[in-house]
This record gives structure tokens, C-alpha cells and sequence, in this order.
């Protein structure tokens, strides 16, 4: 079968490699219909971090159709139309139960994330009570519908968990610090769980507009200091009741933490590039730190399937541009340079 | 009048200084009937920190009578019998809305926090919605209720706070690492909120007693990898909902992170003494970071006192030898040396 290849940092191509079979009793294959680049790809490609050359690529989310499931799984069946989640929970374990599948009890680190989605099939550890199933078939939906299902295996689910993890509830002051598409799904997030005001920090227009579309009711464009000081400005001085951070970096972290008010929580979920930043400096404002990986299937299970299947709202937007698989390289290259926010793989 | 001086790390000695006299219209003058150490205060006597030789005691914690009142205050007047908080909140900016008076966004980090309580008399700055009014006077009330009053000054709401903070609720599985009078205080807070398994790490007999007879369900006295092994072990390899952090050095705050379970909140209550920890390290878990300088008007006003009149709560235990003013530096000597586990100063 097809699969995307990690050759070296700003180059990824499709090859050809066996195609996956179920190994222990409770994985599943999955024939891909839609997969996709995710901002944590681009760490590697762009030379950050530590990855092998030509090794596996790091996608790690798809919608498709079940192909195969071993003899554990009882959930789900051949032909079956799902959310393939990056995280594998138990739905059992203490973490599982406090809806944190992320950090599973019962699975070892190494099968219960998900790698190497870009491909045409992919083999899901795990699988009997982490897929979500959709109704029906790819071919009952349009193409953005099929779109909004794919933003459900991570990019959504991940501003949720911003959202989750900092508290946000009804009439909130809320500051997304972020603008790549788990920044902008955080928006829709704080509007679902009804904040009142969204600020979002973005210096891009293309994502400026698509933020308002998806609830942003303020754009800051400046960054650092003087970032700061308009938001503080826009809060009367008081600062948000909770900051989502959705990068990672030194500087968005930063940001968010001189975003809150004292007692407010840094939802973060971009994965930590961060050097040291000593816990003490935020003690005096009582500023709290919380978030990881998102909980997928609990909110795609408890709220964002839902949601997207009612049209309440539409995640997939952030897929600006799709692609054929043998495009692989153009997809990361394109979303690397912003020529689009989110890039869609189509393998049907 | 007499006063605690800070002479030099290891040195603390009583001297005869001005008495305090109003200076802003919503400061309040009180007469000391009970002061006492701070773990806190411990710091610089033990050399650790920067503090000025022969500078102001860092005492800040006091019950007293209202000498005289500011022409703003209009909750308390000559006579009354009053709590000192800590935290010097305004009870209406955003930090005191949200219940975190700590970080009140009215006054300057200089006079939201108390000082030089170690005294006969004390300017309490921002008293009007800060100060605690007690019913009725010291006379009317037993010697260890007088213990329990001072404890509602800071370290029975900070212990309150690593529980809030930590969303402590019915049916939990909470540890507490520190068993100095804020760690046992947070046994007591666990306990009110109705945690079902108290575990604390302790390695001193007299706090073990008492914190039993505080609610904690289970010892551990080992520390380090040894310790966790043991909490784990425990808690059936899951660890903890909540762990309470009420020690503040590097050990104490690594230990409190590897106890808990994906999703937890360590709610950190010691003021931090810590290197750097990289807020990387703990994100695969979903590990929450909380805390910060207590509520302790909030607290008192909403939950402690209350709970302190009724003889549901007895914090003043924590307060194990007491010593006139005179006798400062053998207050901090012994609690420094833990003959102690809270040295109490009586004025009356």
C-alpha cells in the first residue's frame, strides 16, 4: 500500500509499504478515507526535535472504514464508518474514568498514540472502545461534513480540551493565544461552552476571518508585550478568566500566563517547546497550569459528534486545501508556509 | 511598643518600636491578643532567601482588638474582635470576584499582604472587606478556641486552599506531602470536603498523631522514589485525584507531580523554593498546577469560621507550645528545631 514516509526534515514522500494487519486481539484495520497533516508534524519537518530519517510519519488522524478487527472487539464491525482518535483509551483505568484517556493506565505510551495515518491503511491498537462510530457511510455526507468528522480525531477535540482543562463555562473573558487550526477550533470550542467574549490572538487574515466566522468576537494582532498590553486593555485591565494556549512555544506561553487573572487557568495544548519556566513566578497570581493531549472519543462520544452532525458547528473549515496522497510533500510544504491552515489528504 | 526584629538569619530578638498609627482612611489599628510563626517565616531565619538584616518581622498572622478605625471603614469598629487575614483583598476587582483575593487587582503587591504582626499593635492596610469579625470577645471563648481563631489568619484557609484549588471533593483519594501545620490543616480541608482516603506524607510521630486525628487514613513516612513506590502502591498503581503540595521545595513538588493520576491538580500551597521544573515534563499526563496565596477572607467568611464556632474543626491544635513575646527567637528556635509544630505568641 501507499504510505507517507518521514525522509528528513523539509521532505516527505509516498511509498510503497506492506499493508497492516491486526497483530494483537483488540487492534483494527482501517482502510483510510481522509487523513491529514497536523500541526505537530510540522516540529520534524521543520528540524525541530529529534526524528529518524526515513522513518514512519507522524499523522495520526483519519476517518475510514473498518476493514478488519481482531477477536476482542465488539464495538465495532467490518465496514464500519469511523473516527479513528489519536488517543487509544481503555474507558476503564482511573484516567479513563476521570475522562483523561490521554494518559490510559492500561496501555503502555507506545500504543496508545496514534503514528503513521498518512497512508491508506492503518492498523488502530487498542480500537474496541476508543473509535467513534458515525452513522452510515462516507457516501450519505458532503465533502465538508466528511471534513468536520476528520477535524473530530484530534484538531477539534483538542481546542476542546483547552477549553475543558481552563474551565470555560457561561459568560466568560476568553483568550485563544494561537491561530493554527486547534487555535481557531478552540474558538468554537469557548463559544459551545458559552463564553461571552473571545479574543483571539492572530496576526493572519485569512485566519482572522475564520475565527470571527467561528465566534471570535475580538482579533489582536500584536504580539509579545505589546500583545499583551491590548488584551489587557480589551479585559480593563483585568485579564481573561481563561487563556488557551494552542502552540507551545516560549513566547505563546509566556503570553498566556500574563493573560490571566489571578486564579485563571492556561489551558494548554500545544505541545510544549518550551525552555524552563520556574513554577514560582506565577504563585503570587494564583495562575493556573493544566492541560496534554485531549480526551477524543470522550468529547467526540459526549459532544462534538453531535454537534457537527446538527450543523452547530463546522470544524472542518479549517481544511483549506486538500490533496492526494501522492501530494504529500505539497501538503506539508503548503501548511509549513500558510498557504493554508489546515491541509486535507482525500484517498477515496 | 514591643515588637519582634528580624537582627539576622537565626536571630530573631523583641525591641521597643513606634506603635502604628492610621495612615490611609481604610487602614485599621489593632492590638495583638495572639500571634505566632510562620513555616514561611522559617526561610529566612534558616538563611534561605534574601531578608534584610535587622529589618521588620515577616509575622503576618494575628486575632486582635480594634484600636482604631480609618474614616472608610464601616464592617468593623473600637472593641471588635477580629481575625487578621493574610491577604488583603478589596472583595470587588475581578481576582476578588473570582475568589482569589490573594492577587487582588486594587492594591499594589505592597500593601495586600501583611508584615510585622509579630507585635503588641498592627496597622492592618485595605481592612474594610478584608478583616474577619469574631461575635462577642477573646473572654468569652476557651484557650484552644483562641488557637483555632489564629489558625483561620493563614494557615488553616492556606491548607483550605491546596484543597480548593485541587477540586478535593466527596469520595476522593487525596494525598498530602508536608506535615507542617499547613500539610496537617490540609488534612482537616480534604476531610471537610469530603475526601474518603487522606494519605500523608509524614516522617514525625507528633504530626502523625495529629494528623490521624485530623482525618488522614493512611501514613507514609518514606520519601523520595521510596515514598511515591509507597503512595502508588496504595492507590492501586492509579495514584492520586488530588495531591496537596504544602512544602514548596524541589522534592516536595517532584514527589507531589509523580503522585498524580492523569488529570489531577496538585494544588501547591508552600511558597515555591523550587529550580526550574519544564512545564514539558508533566503535559503527557494532563497534570494541573495550581495554586498561590490563599483566600483567607473568603475562606473564613464563607466555610472556616463557621466551621471553627461549631467544633467541627479544631486547626488551633496545630499550635503545640506557646511562648510570650519576649520569648520570640526560642518560637522560632523551637519550631525551626521541630520541638514544635506551630509556636503560638500570647499577648493578653
Amino acid at each position: 500500500m501507499k504510505s507517507a514516509v518521514f525522509l528528513k526534515p523539509g521532505q516527505v514522500a509516498v511509498e510503497e509499504i506492506e499493508k497492516p494487519s491486526l497483530i494483537a486481539a483488540d487492534d483494527a484495520v482501517i482502510r483510510v478515507v481522509r487523513s491529514c497533516v497536523c500541526g505537530s508534524d510540522l516540529w520534524a519537518y521543520r528540524g525541530i526535535g529529534e526524528k529518524e530519517e526515513h522513518s514512519e510519519n507522524s499523522g495520526h488522524e483519519v476517518i475510514g472504514i473498518i476493514e478488519e478487527v481482531g477477536s476482542d472487539i465488539s464495538t465495532v464491525k467490518k465496514g464500519d464508518f469511523v473516527i479513528a482518535p489519536f488517543t487509544h483509551g481503555c474507558g476503564h483505568c482511573a484516567a479513563c474514568r476521570a475522562g483523561y484517556e490521554g494518559g490510559c493506565q492500561s496501555h503502555g505510551m507506545e500504543t496508545n498514540f496514534s503514528g503513521g495515518y498518512q497512508a491508506e491503511y492503518v492498523r488502530y491498537t487498542h480500537a474496541d472502545w476508543a473509535l467513534v462510530k458515525i452513522p452510515g457511510q462516507p457516501s450519505d455526507y458532503s465533502q465538508a461534513m466528511l471534513a468536520s468528522f476528520l477535524a473530530l480525531a484530534d484538531v477539534m477535540p483538542t481546542g476542546y480540551h483547552a477549553a475543558r482543562v481552563a474551565n470555560v463555562e457561561k459568560g466568560d473573558t476568553v483568550v485563544v493565544v494561537g491561530d493554527g487550526a486547534v487555535g481557531l477550533c478552540a474558538v468554537i470550542a469557548a463559544k459551545l461552552r458559552g463564553a461571552k467574549r473571545i479574543i483571539i490572538m492572530s496576526r493572519h487574515e485569512d485566519r482572522q476571518k475564520l475565527a470571527l466566522e467561528f465566534g471570535a468576537t475580538d482579533i489582536v494582532a500584536e504580539r509579545g508585550e505589546e500583545g499583551i498590553a491590548k488584551v489587557l486593555k480589551l479585559t480593563n485591565g483585568e485579564g481573561a478568566d481563561a487563556v488557551l494556549e494552542c502552540v507551545g512555544t516560549q513566547l505563546s506561553t509566556e503570553t498566556a500566563i500574563a493573560l490571566a487573572r489571578p486564579g485563571a487557568v492556561v489551558g494548554r495544548v500545544g505541545v510544549p517547546h518550551t525552555k524552563d519556566i520556574n513554577i514560582g513566578d506565577y504563585f503570587m497570581r494564583n495562575i493556573v497550569f493544566a492541560g496534554g493531549p485531549a480526551s477524543v472519543t470522550t468529547y467526540d462520544k459526549d459532544v462534538l459528534l453531535k454537534a457537527v452532525l446538527d450543523g452547530v458547528i463546522n470544524p472542518g473549515k479549517v481544511f483549506t486545501k486538500t490533496y492526494s496522497l501522492d501530494d504529500i510533500d505539497q501538503a506539508y510544504k503548503d501548511m509549513d508556509e500558510r498557504q493554508t491552515i489546515k491541509s486535507m489528504i482525500v484517498l477515496d
